[in-house]
């Protein structure tokens, strides 16, 4: 797995990193297929915004996709994964002043991840976590570094044949998975939870929810609890890696990998062929 | 700043470390004062009930303190931070099977935080963040790497008068201030805020809390609001650096450093000496 560290080589950060001290920046995790780094305009406008909200100099996006398509070098699928964070620090949570703050950059270069095309098309299984996700405003949306309470939750299984863990917040809304954001469908609207207390606001969501919205399906972005859940027509998870896994199982109700499902997994892949946003427009 | 790596001397950690990766790790930060690691056998304590929360395999303590003392080489008066992360793992939260774990230790020199000594005798001033905690029974109490929200407490102000900044929970409930725990006395009653849904349990809030129990001073530990604080008689903040610290100031009101307060300050000057808990029992 090869990185560049401010597009250096590298395989090791300094231990003063603020990024290991408090886990204080952000990350990306961006699909390569067909030798385009997929939604990169997205991620770079995520990346950005995280970046405002801990007030972090933002790294040049230009710059990024420089050193990820230095290694790749010419691969066609792969994975990247971008690091930034605070750059070096004292001890104590003060962070040095914007102006003189040096963040660090980390590109690093990933296989892609061989899940059964099975998956897509029959679903897979899931599971809901005990483990709560703490309500937080201020960090809600951005996908920063703590990510205790999903190392968590990933902890509560072993089962191969599950796939994802439903995590709930405190007060008993669903809001994510584990790895991903959740949907579900109910008389053909399509659900899908507010991320403005907590919960990562994945790129595939906004690309789901802009499909969703051209295609003339009503949209529901609210509250919902478990008995929502259980009382939807179909149900399914997204990621910028996997795109669209339908959720067959959910403890122990079964779903269909239903209608409009498989128009919106269509309409993603069509999306993904017209390049929308990917970095070489 | 020395630190060693897992016993070798180093600068830098594996760039896929999980403490980088999702703050996938804990911390203790050790007084260091005539010589001896203050109440190590308690910073030990709560560095093992984190791994056992985080089910992360624990470094031996006396391999710790065998490295804290190797970096001391005899310094009367410093710091010792030690992390302890879960290790290198792949991409993906799923962390690796306990008994494969291969978990990271690094232990850290700093400098003696020279603070003035009329912070201890005449009080600080502190203000309330608008930053809340947010609420998570699973990380509540360790000292675990996710501080993201610390540091963006810490962010609000950079007034040097102002040493300390106030936290509460998502609900208004006083819970911390972001590097140390907060007491405060009302009718001679010790009051200190209930750590089950957030906050860190600091070694000092212990220290301070047996100190009032064996000198028969009423405590209560509970859910307080800014209401209470406001309406205390005397007010102080708590860690294992600063000891106690009165706070003389809290925004628009100000407090007295009263008689209780200074009698729990000369009964933990005591503890100190009496080496209780220190390594070297």
């Amino acid at each position: 797995m090869p990185h560049l560290l401010n597009g250096h080589s590298a395989i090791d950060i300094g231990l003063q990193d603020r990024g290991l001290q408090y886990g204080d920046g952000l990350f990306e995790t961006i699909a390569v297929r067909r030798g385009r780094l997929e939604f990169w305009q997205q991620h770079m406008q995520r990346l950005q915004a995280g970046c405002r909200r801990l007030q972090i100099p933002c790294p040049d996006s230009r710059l990024l996709l420089a050193e990820a398509r230095h290694l790749l070098q010419g691969r066609s699928e792969a994975v990247i994964k971008i690091i930034v964070t605070r750059g070096e620090g004292g001890r104590g949570y003060r962070a040095p002043e914007y102006t003189l703050a040096r963040p660090n950059r980390i590109v690093s270069l990933y296989d892609w991840p061989d899940h059964p095309a099975a998956n897509q098309r029959a679903g897979v299984a899931a599971r809901i976590c005990t483990t709560a996700l703490g309500i937080n405003p201020a960090l809600a949306g951005i996908k920063h570094l703590n990510r205790l309470e999903q190392v968590l939750a990933r902890s509560e299984w072993d089962d191969a044949h599950i796939h994802e863990g439903l995590m709930l917040d405190v007060h008993g809304h669903l809001i994510e998975a584990t790895m991903s954001n959740v949907f579900f469908i109910k008389a053909g609207t399509l659900y899908t939870p507010d991320l403005a207390n907590c919960g990562v606001a994945g790129i595939m969501r906004d690309v789901i929810l802009d499909i969703a919205r051209s295609g003339h399906i009503p949209c529901d972005i609210g509250h919902f609890s478990r008995a929502d859940l259980e009382a939807a027509d179909e149900l399914f998870i997204c990621n910028s890696l996997i795109g669209i896994w339908p959720l067959k199982q959910l403890e122990q109700y079964s779903f269909p990998a239903g209608p409009l499902t498989h128009q919106i997994i269509n309409a993603l892949d069509r999306a993904r062929h017209e390049h929308a946003g990917h970095e070489n427009i």
